[in-house]
């Protein structure tokens, strides 16, 4: 039951044509029933400007295809994140238009349909090291995508912390920062020692042995010692991304 | 808004001193707002005849006394879990009427309030060893003030598996089984082997070293090889009862 | 030693063609011998009208097309659970007659002779994402091949959580509930809190990182703060199926 | 060598009193050694108006005392985190004029001092049940003494989803959201499904067997399917008011 | 139903006394209903000489003292294990004639009632270090109160190794050896690379930090690079000492 | 320095051709260069008869042939473990008069050479399911070309006991059990309760999800409450087969 | 800011050309600015005769094959670790003068550029297993190429301890060891025990079933009793490598 | 057999009173059963200087007493780790002479025998927080009595980076450093980017939720991406206290 409905509904009321207690008897289950019109709707206003976002990590070629096409069709932002390489050239012969994100697997549709959020300042992603990219890239293209400006700063990783220590002011002039690292996890708090904004920690699986897939960067950045700090699930740049835009977003 | 306000709204348009915009204004945030109540509602009735139970791990002595004697002078049932021996004396000095069950740490008041339920068959709670009996009697004391008929079988544990077989006719004629062994944990599977009734598991920390506080335990029942077996969390004598006689209920 | 052999053995002692001490000499090992006699018989009636089911993720495709011509040659339903597409073809160019479920990678065969079972109400099965889907599958088709009448509603995790409050008169009218979800396992413990039918929780193994292949998700079920839920394995759709089947078995 | 020592260098050159190369080799070693100052002052300016706080776990009531007396005599607001209740009655007897909040286990003294940062909105803390008020206290007045406006909601947990659902304005109206919950920690997912503001989850160690001192709340927060969440420490109250508080500040 | 009522049942048809068709019906339950009687026989004999051991971990000491009694009272050897030193005095305070082993924290009584099994050879015990001491002792005493002549070699952990191949003649003059280590738990591997006999491995929880209460040793162990090495759970020294006993048995 | 030259040396001092201290000198490292003699002497007559075996699993199949060709052309029993079949096949061609254990993964050259072990008893080898065979027939055949009558049973997991129950008499008859079993691993908990023999319990990595990689099954079997079982790693059929052979050799 | 700046600011100073508070005011951000040269500088000083060492494990063959080439033509010496055989026989290929070394599964280009480092004496390389050695082999080439004497002694493992007693020698004259074992990890703690000299641990991820990919050795290792032992993450020769080439340089 | 014995026999022999067969047959086992006296020999020169040290950890007031004294009447250092306060002062009123430190939980006895060690620089203990000083303080007295001049810098961890870069000149003139750090355990990848000595990493239990009493930090150091970095066991100042006075020690 949506607005018009309920409108009508007393409208016969008022005119007599439903009794009182026929209408109450019909709007009985209405709270339950329409939440998820109201929450539908709901979440459509508060999403508005935001790319609808493909998992492409478990659908096939083909239905990523198909969904992509369709986005598009509708003259909003496609996005898919966790597209291997061998299927974003098939996704590419079949869809055109796209661009696809070698080291951030991610295919991108429609981009000049980005709307600038109402962002704050400037988000900036760090990562410890090389092999951190595609978790950094992804972040990046993430928030990029989501309408923020956002800055990278890679391969500064505590074992050489005067790499870190030479772009202080880079640090100091963003709103959020993204912290993308792998192995011990250790440069989200030398980070978070070095600025008073909030500080995104992204562990990789980055690291052999003992690194556990990531479990113990993730482990280091959840006991990191300088507050300001939070954390996302191993190699989630997407997550990352959101979280940071979320941030970023100017509240009127 | 609740019901009586809803007949009351519909009055005012009928009698058009509302008018239709209003009143639909009026309603707009009403599927959220009066979900509390409608659920509430659904809730409660849903649950006729179960008594409320307080978790008293965390509680102290004097917070436990004021709630049971609160829900006492409501004249329903009052229960209350994980009651150690010290609390469960002091909140008996200060709240008369109540038993103590010592080897299944529950307090009970207004026991008279229990009403049998409507149910299908017999619950039937098996322990492994004597070391589970605290756990098992949280189970079949549960059950019981749920309003079931429990029989209860303890000490048939696997390593010494004719005790268990010396009782097949009492797995036969149960309803539903709840299956309580800590160590390693592999009765439930016989049992499940035995009978084809819903089995329900229950791990207990009983054991030392690579028991590891039960979850040798855990690990074993979620793996057991037989259908019909399903695990609830470890010591969880409690959720076990509850999920047996949710089983027995009889739906009309 | 079955029941005729006893019944000659007792006519030979009162013809008194055999001495009662030769009598009880033969007997002595009986317990234990026909324990197997017993049991079968026993494990027989009880499970009439049970497919017969194989576990086909360690069998090659030539054993399982073996197995499944056996049962069919019998006139019995014949299924088979985890087999992979490639498997699956191979199987079904062997036996003509056979049904292949892609989905939920299940085989099966002479459909036609499922019996419907003497059964309680209806079995629901929800899952929270599409990536759940093959693990809800088993156990939707486990629980219609055991002769049930099953729902199902996929795709209404807590993340978007009016989708699941949209179906509330689904929820209530099931008798059993079957809840699929990996990631945070967060479903169980809102649909448990919804109705006071018993919730089977399937943890499946999707997610990435920290989702450790399903444990994030048992451990979430396993602590699930709503009463009437209790766990079976990772990825156990056939489990939970049985079990849901089990309870919804109407017990003369 | 600070900016007086630089200045008077400075002027020897000038003055012909220090040659040019004597000036570069005493200058050598001053990237190194005056990087502390520079820190240091970089780090005061940036958290002005901030209390600086006392991690009372690992300290005697004896030097928590004297910390606390020596902050209240340079006036500015003194605050101690992890403080029981048998320290925290010993530090006020030693020290006067300080507050002690029992369920967040904090120790406050000038609270007259607290300056209101420059702030975006408000921030909401939630609590999934009562037996996460300490860490959901914590975090609380952790933000308020940050200078933050603050409001609450507790027990709320996904069991009895109608309570959450009820406010959804309160959670529209908030700037930055702390979600707090232990056992399966299902509460910011949801939360994270209604709302498109940050949300800073925090696992805390309430529940047993199972539970594992909150690491199945911390897993499942970490795989949480809503955007927009991320995860502080077990039992972290004050690093999550600390995150919301930055994310909070009002950068001009 | 028993040998004696067997022999009256045939006693009766032969006599005609009973229609073979009720014999039939009375002897309808018997292999389940028999089989505790069947299985308790078959134990008895098979245990014949061997003491009932009490475990005292989870047992007060009142109970500890009845069952005590009660065994004595019937003659035969009294054990209990895990008996700490309150509850050991206690005990034998209230029982005469038992012996207190504070180091294996074993309590005794009857000991003249131990009778030498049929046994092969010498057991010997070996440990790591003077920690371990209280699980090597466990196993020292069981095995010699099961009857078998018994050694003992402590302090021969693998960071001395000179200390354990100064004894390598009491290595090879014995049966069987259970090797007790905590820490590393190296010390199974050495010996089992020394000598042909089979080698029990007893984990002890002695360490600390990545010891991880017996984990380490216990994974050390099972992982050892030499043959004929098996092992027990975590610090039980009781465990050992039976399974010795068992594999040093005579079989004639 | 070995025998020989041992004696020379004393001829030399009883000749007066070598001083006294010049011989002390000289004999003054024997201890420690001499041991690697000592306990190779050792070693090679304790262990005579037994054939030296070949980790396969990370060798090449070149590796493996010549290994075996080696050991063949000295006439001795030649024995592979964990040859896949792939390497199987490639070292039959390579080496003529080999036999390749398929389900075992083993391969065997010059099998008439197993000479029959001074042995007490039979050793049998049960398995809980026909998943388990591969590791069971591993222990199987490696008991048997150690020189031991080993006998099998196989698929009589817990799940259906009955099965387990007719065979009593083989449990009786064997001197030593080896018991594999997956998933929950209970079989040797039930196994150590029915029989007084040494059981020696191999888990294996059959299951899925929560099984762990046989994690699960190893836990279930350290923690079985039956006295007399030990445990070794996951699918080590090959030591349990070793463990046996040492239990079940004669002392003379 | 360089030596070269600095001189010339000071110039100014002197000169009258720049006023002090303008001399000032240039130099404040200084220290941080200028942090990155002064550690780059201190750094390359500080590893003068060391070669750039590349990580080829997450590098293409085209990736690895420019940096080599690039660091060759530099005239220095060019090594790359992690590199399996397909992507090291391309690399050769594409770049002559290279050394593939496949065990060690290291390329190195420009060997004649390796520089005898001012030792302290040799480095020797032990391992428990042949399994072991190709982290040994890391190991030992990572220390030769850093202009160490290496020498090693491989498969020594703990089950047959008397191949390593016949070494002492080649322990003794040692300077630093470096011990790389799997499964049972024990052999650091056998030699930390024989030697005064500092070890190195290795872990190897050799082993099956509760080997846990290396995490046994790991543990194994951590807990070692013998004083003078450290260890490295699983797997990583190199970093043994280099550990053992820092403790071995001479520090005049 | 020593060498005193020895000489003897070769007397005996060279004389002709003893036969050349009797005297290799009294040798025989010479090897075995000298290897004790030879490796005691080894041991106690290669220790020279060196204090014996009793692990208190688990050792009774009483029993640490008799050790000190025994150990102070030979003259000889005499030192104890692990001694709680509580122990400590027990001692202390039980032995004269005692030096109990109590943040290293440490005792010592006749410091004055401590003999500077032949060492190659200083030692020094950096540590990430005042937490970490129990650890930090143990490995700093334990390098101290072992001969080394120790220098020490605490509460310098990677949240406020500043504060360890204001004291590159002590890192640099540090032969060995130690590093102790609790939480995410980052500084000794910090410290170990810049210097170029052997860093010896020691992780605490200091922290709470996910550090895992330790574990996290251990994880976070193992996977150091900085070259030249080992690490000790959880709170083990006392083993990187001795591995670095090994490292330290001057080899002549």
């Amino acid at each position: 039951m949506n607005e018009e409905n309920l409108k009508k509904l007393f409208e016969e009321v008022r005119q007599g044509s439903c009794a009182v207690s026929e209408a109450v008897r019909r709007l009985k289950h209405w709270p339950a029933e329409s939440i998820e019109f109201a929450c539908l709707d709901h979440h459509r206003s508060l999403r508005t400007g935001f790319p609808e976002v493909v998992y492409g990590e478990d659908k096939s070629a083909e239905q990523i295809a198909a969904i992509m096409k369709n986005m598009m069709a509708q003259s909003c932002l496609a996005l898919a994140t966790r597209v291997n390489p061998a299927k974003g050239s098939a996704v590419c012969k079949e869809v055109s238009g796209l661009t696809y994100h070698e080291t951030a697997r991610m295919l991108a549709g429609n981009e000049d349909k980005v709307e600038e959020a109402g962002y704050r300042g400037t988000i900036l992603v760090l990562s410890a090291g090389t092999s951190d990219m595609p978790v950094a890239e992804e972040a990046y293209l993430t928030a990029r995508y989501l309408g923020n400006p956002v800055e990278k700063l890679y391969d500064v990783g505590v074992a050489g912390i005067h790499r870190l220590l030479g772009h202080t002011q880079m640090l100091d002039e963003a709103t959020v920062l993204i912290v993308v690292a792998g192995m011990e996890g250790a440069l989200p708090s030398v980070v978070g020692g070095l600025v008073d904004k909030p500080v995104i920690a992204v562990p990789t699986s980055v690291g052999y042995g003992s690194a556990f897939g990531g479990i113990t960067a993730l482990l280091g950045m959840l006991n990191s010692c300088a507050p300001g700090v939070a954390v996302v699930n191993i190699d989630n740049g997407f997550g990352a991304g959101c979280m940071a835009a979320t941030i970023n977003r100017k509240n009127e």
